[in-house]
């Protein structure tokens, strides 16, 4: 298993007039502790794409418990629960100052060859890189 | 059941690098097919805040079949399964231009009492409206 | 003088904590309605891009004078004030639906060849389209 | 004068098609970056809201340079040029990892009481906070 956490403050943009952020946003909260995840790897996300690979999203479950608010410092911890190998299982628990965990949310990603289209499995440079924490 | 359509124009903003809507923004789409579908019932979104009442979602899950892009003409379906009592179920489909379906979600959202924060039970006049559909 | 009148719905998603829409979210709103008045020009926007043309925006003023609200039915008025040459100005007239003119903006565009990254002016095509407003 | 700087990473939700950070995205960098030198100052916005004043934007101005990209880590240099009495003047630069201007904007805002709608002058407390960086 491999974790990762980043701290995210809610921008006014993020809210909406119930106060809360609005529920779309949390999957921007995903995307970038995600993409810093791949970061802390080494492994930064920009570089799959320069090599002609794209990381589209297949499915994502999200679930609400309490709202953020404004200018809020939230920790999104990123997991990664299985060795990816064609597909990318990303789960996420957001959690407010005060350590509860207010949002929680699974998001399953593929790589596909830009060109063709073609769904690839994991290159083996990236394997090779999650492999110490699977195993 | 009740059943609703409503077209969506895919805006330049929503697109990400990819070429593609950006996974987050399919939330904005399903939030104004439901608004519409309200509306379409004669019972606006809005009317509920005017009384204090607030409707936020509880739960979110989406699958993502194909790329929706730039201009595309979309027309997302929206589908109220069951009765609303203590919670509202909406369900989503999205289908392209080629009448092909795209992207798939459903949301359940609550009532609650702005004041208070107390959950509600669906009002009486708003379950006079839905009855129909589900007798 | 080339205008252009779109009908936008206030979302949700648009507004911030204050009850308004998020004073970015303007942006969006003139991008929608100048790529309707391409529409009805006869020369959708997506043409040019599928041409290796792209039209990135160089500058940006608004002015807000009034908030607009959710479900608020906003029209946007586009002006084209002089002919397309090398640059492109697209005046805003934002109205509620008391008619009341809520915020103004301006963006002027250029015209920018895809791969070479050079600037071109405007295609003779679209002159075409655009010289019987402004002879 | 009071300047404050803030880096801000690019997200994918940021860019559009052509690759670039949309260009109504800004307005969250310059928010974001606000919000900071508020809270450098020792006044966190959020305070102002909870003391039922709110700070509305009443125009922006926003110049594009050079496209900022997915990833990029801007700095957002904030600039107040001026002591705010009446209104708030905001300017801001923004600068890519090369340290090249990459965009340049401008925001008035004005304080407004909540309940009642007037606008107000800034408030001692902030005044005693600002007055300085202008004397």
């Amino acid at each position: 298993m491999f974790t990762f956490e980043k701290q995210i403050r809610v921008r006014y943009a993020d809210t909406d007039q119930m106060g809360y952020v609005y529920y779309g946003n949390y999957a921007q909260y995903y995307e970038e502790a995600r993409t810093e995840a791949f970061r802390a790897l080494g492994y930064p996300y920009k570089n799959l794409e320069t090599e002609g690979i794209m990381m589209p999203v297949r499915s994502m479950n999200v679930r609400y418990y309490m709202p953020a608010r404004y200018d809020d410092l939230l920790t999104v911890k990123v997991i990664i629960p299985e060795m990816p190998l064609a597909k990318f299982i990303f789960d996420y628990e957001v959690y407010n100052e005060e350590k509860i965990l207010i949002n929680q949310g699974s998001t399953i990603l593929v790589l596909i060859e830009k060109n063709t289209n073609k769904i690839l499995r994991c290159p083996d440079d990236l394997k090779k890189i999650f492999a110490p924490y699977f195993s």
